[in-house]
């Protein structure tokens, strides 16, 4: 059976998966590069690093995913809407190697990149794009790439099979917040943490067997 | 060098100390005894408990300290200070065993009670509440009791040396967060989470040499 999963998504002690305000220069705001020095520090992000706890979790992000949905702001900054060259922050090969969908308002034509990646702009609900990815994904999985409000609204909607959320040790005050609205997660996901020597922990959320879809 | 710390300040994923609402019947209101299950099950809660690393944090609460100050909403549920008679939570023999000081802006005479513990009341600024207290100690380290409110007061102040949170997994979405204006708090602390077997994490702050008081 094809998963929805969400990898890698970092969040200050406080909950806030960005800082503010979101620009061309801070893609995170004030948190700058804080919430994924844990992650650019193993070798899932490149030769040399870590093996440890982190890689471990870390690695999992690309296993067995065949799409991902992503939110308009994780796509770019404020105002790329307005850009018709705007193709993403991650260059001519992004990192996805999917079908990539972006749920914006502001839908366009689709965008096809090196090394598999084709963004596709999306106006629906969580649901009918989970549906739209899940085909796209061919049996595979569908990775919900976040920021904070696509996680948010998705794991409201049930959506959401596996979570894997980053503890990273700072005290943000403002931004995004992944909690929000999700009151009683636990009733419905087996939680676990797990501290690592780098000093971020990580959160597992499973879906229950027997709860939801 | 007298200290102030905080000890076993229990918070759900989502920061909350207590859920809402506060009342005779359910002092932590929504969330129940959730917050403290995993302080129960340890031998420092009672004899035949857990002795791993829940009641080695667990067992600091008491050491070395000579004075406690709480907020007007741990020692009572609201209304409280309408009631002569009320004399906190914890029957003829509380478990603070030292002069503890409860912040209020009705205060009243002090109240002696068995095994040492006499609650005197206060109208003060934190600074001069613990310079209070701090004589009170005789020396000793002062605890900082909770709630969250008086916690996040005494942050804020620049006050506190050591705090020692534990981090429940459970999604409480309402009630009062001990984050709310500790921003950059990793600026002036060292911090450390350890997850634990019973599935808490608990978070350690550790005033950095050089910094504050
Ligand atoms: N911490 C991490 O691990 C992590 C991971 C990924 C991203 N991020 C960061 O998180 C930030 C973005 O997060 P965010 O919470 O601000 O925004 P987001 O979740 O990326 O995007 C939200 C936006 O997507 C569009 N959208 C969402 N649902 C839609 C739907 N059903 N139909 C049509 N459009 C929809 C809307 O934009 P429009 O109305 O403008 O179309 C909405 O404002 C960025 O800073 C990013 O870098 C962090
Ligand atoms: N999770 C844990 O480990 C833990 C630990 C301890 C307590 N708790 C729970 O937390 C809840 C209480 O927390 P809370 O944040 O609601 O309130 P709190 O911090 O206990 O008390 C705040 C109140 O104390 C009084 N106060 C605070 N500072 C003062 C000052 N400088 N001068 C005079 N009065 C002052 C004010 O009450 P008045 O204006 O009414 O006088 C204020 O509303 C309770 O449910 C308690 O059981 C949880």
């Amino acid at each position: 059976m094809s998963l929805t999963r969400i990898h890698n998504m970092s969040i200050s002690l406080d909950g806030f998966a960005t800082g503010e305000p979101q620009s061309a220069d801070a893609p995170f705001g004030h948190a700058g590069e804080r919430l994924h020095e844990w992650m650019f520090a193993t070798r899932f992000w490149g030769a040399g690093g870590t093996e440890g706890v982190d890689d471990a979790f870390a690695a999992r992000h690309n296993i067995g995913c065949g799409a991902e949905i992503m939110g308009a702001n994780k796509f770019g900054p404020p105002g790329w809407q307005d850009d018709s060259d705007w193709k993403g922050w991650w260059g001519p090969n992004p990192p996805f190697h999917t079908p990539t969908f972006v749920l914006t308002h502001h839908p366009r034509p689709p965008i096809e990149m090196a090394g598999g990646t084709t963004f596709h702009f999306l106006q629906a609900s969580p649901a009918e794009a989970l549906a739209t990815a899940a085909e796209a994904a061919g049996g595979l999985d569908v990775r919900i790439g976040g920021g904070a409000t696509v996680v948010r609204d998705f794991v409201a909607a049930g959506l959401v099979d596996h979570m894997h959320l980053v503890q990273v040790p700072i005290v943000l005050g403002r931004g995004v917040r992944v909690w929000d609205g999700l009151e009683a997660l636990e009733d419905s996901y087996d939680i676990e943490a797990v501290s690592s020597p780098s000093g971020v922990t990580h959160l597992t959320f499973t879906r229950r067997v027997g709860d939801g879809a």
